[in-house]
């Protein structure tokens, strides 16, 4: 019961300072070319979970016993810009052709293509922009920027898998296929999210190796559940086109594996994500909760 | 003469190193997926003049007394790739529809929009990811990182112009239209590329607020010869579709203050800017003999 308390605060309060920063750090609609700003809050504004930056705060808490370090507010919100910028790209005529997300009008469908294409790109840009300005030592902010930069490139990066994602779309799937495409395509971006909160709050290379191990299985449970739910689950209760995956033959967990056997290997990850979290006693409890909540939501 | 040598060696050399750089920075063709590294590089070794590069050294030489600093040729081929970035999103058929540039056809005629919208982002992402690996002092890295990132984003950056410019192709360009997109789009990042070259040369503040200067007037006399060259040449003297920015009554200079003004006003631009420069003496005869060249090419 204290668990589930706990729970709802850590989503509660990780949505509630994400948006503030992110309010301060995107353009007003009133800023010239108005268009664009309008088309970036549209999107960023479309009812994230923000499970990105809260990975980001207790990353941090884990490694600062408990403490949120000031500032951190602006990586959550750069590395959900991040995100974003691949959703609104992704739902692209070109690539997806996705309509609805999160129960509201794509991008594109709402500003045209023009406009979606650039706000994408804007949402890259104002993330480095963003990184630039953290209150953390200039070397944490230049390692921060390497690992963000790499997970969301080519090579075993998100726009990698993005790519051997629409590739593979009409061949059958296999186990290599997918394992490929889902460390890179979502993977990379969750665990780099609690790496850079971790080297924010100041983790040592011990810290960050357990870290990136805790954060490379706790993504791929995520985006197993994630494969799963839009296989079992209908649009309404999704908030996006569910079954589309299905449908494009995608490389998805559940079409190799089996949707029980799914479940089961999502399980499996959390726990042995868990054991890298030991050393750090309570101060990961709030961790923890942010990675069963993972594998165990319904939507 | 001695000058026409400088120049001809400067533009050369520049051309060498950068590409040594790309060639080494770029992921190769046989690395997985291999379609969007083939992408890129089809859009980056399409025969670019390298000028943004090319300002980067100058101004880097003017700083450091004619010396080349150790690794600057990884800032230069950023900022190229940020530029290939921008022109490739700027052909798409939501956006410019060109199918020709340098002449050759353009990235997502060679390899389809999904591949090219990807190509695009992924040529911002290693920007930033080369950033994170500059040989300079981490404050230096993150400097360069702020002012370029600020450069290219919506507020009076590239993105910024590329939707006024959109934006402004149904309605009749006005003086102060002409300016606010040719400050944003183009220029922004050719100013920046000089103040980055000179901040990792180590300029002091006075440095910076006369680089700044010099690259602001230097660049906006770059974007008025494009315009005239656009207006005045063929398809063939500029290895892209001629005309169309008159075509589709977008904001050029020409167009709006005529082509013997437009040519005055570069030439003006040109001479304020090299005022700027005049502490720094011989060193600088690089940077001048760019800027020089910049208003003088005939394609």
């Amino acid at each position: 019961m204290q668990a589930e308390m706990q729970l709802k605060d850590i989503l509660q309060s990780g949505v509630e300072i994400t948006d503030r920063a992110l309010e301060r750090l995107l353009p007003p609609i009133t800023q010239v070319p108005a268009s664009i700003h309008g088309a970036m809050r549209h999107s960023v504004f479309a009812g994230g979970k923000r499970l990105r930056p809260i990975l980001v705060y207790e990353a941090a808490r884990t490694l600062a016993k408990g403490e949120l370090p000031h500032g951190i507010e602006d990586l959550g919100a750069a590395i959900e810009m991040l995100h974003t910028y691949s959703l609104i790209h992704d739902d692209l005529p070109a690539l997806d052709n996705d309509d609805l997300r999160r129960g509201k009008p794509t991008c594109h469908v709402a500003y045209g293509e023009a406009i979606a294409i650039l706000a994408g790109d804007a949402l890259q840009t104002l993330t480095y922009q963003t990184l630039s300005a953290l209150s953390c030592p200039a070397r944490v902010t230049v390692e921060i920027l390497r690992l963000i930069s790499e997970a969301t490139g080519t090579v075993e990066g998100m726009i990698g898998g993005q790519v051997l994602d629409l590739e593979g779309e009409h061949s059958k799937p296999t186990p290599e296929s997918v394992r490929a495409i889902h460390r890179a395509k979502t993977g990379a971006l969750l665990r780099v999210s609690v790496v850079a909160g971790g080297l924010y709050a100041g983790a040592t290379h011990h810290d960050t190796i357990r870290l990136t191990a805790f954060g490379r299985k706790a993504g791929l449970a995520f985006q197993i559940m994630d494969d799963v739910l839009d296989m079992t689950q209908n649009s309404e209760q999704l908030g996006k086109t569910a079954g589309k995956d299905m449908a494009s033959d995608k490389a998805t967990w559940p079409a190799v594996f089996g949707v029980e056997a799914s479940r089961n290997d999502a399980a499996r990850l959390i726990n042995e994500a868990f054991a890298e979290l030991e050393p750090y006693g309570d101060h990961a409890d709030g961790l923890k909760a942010i990675a069963q909540y993972l594998v165990e939501r319904t939507h």
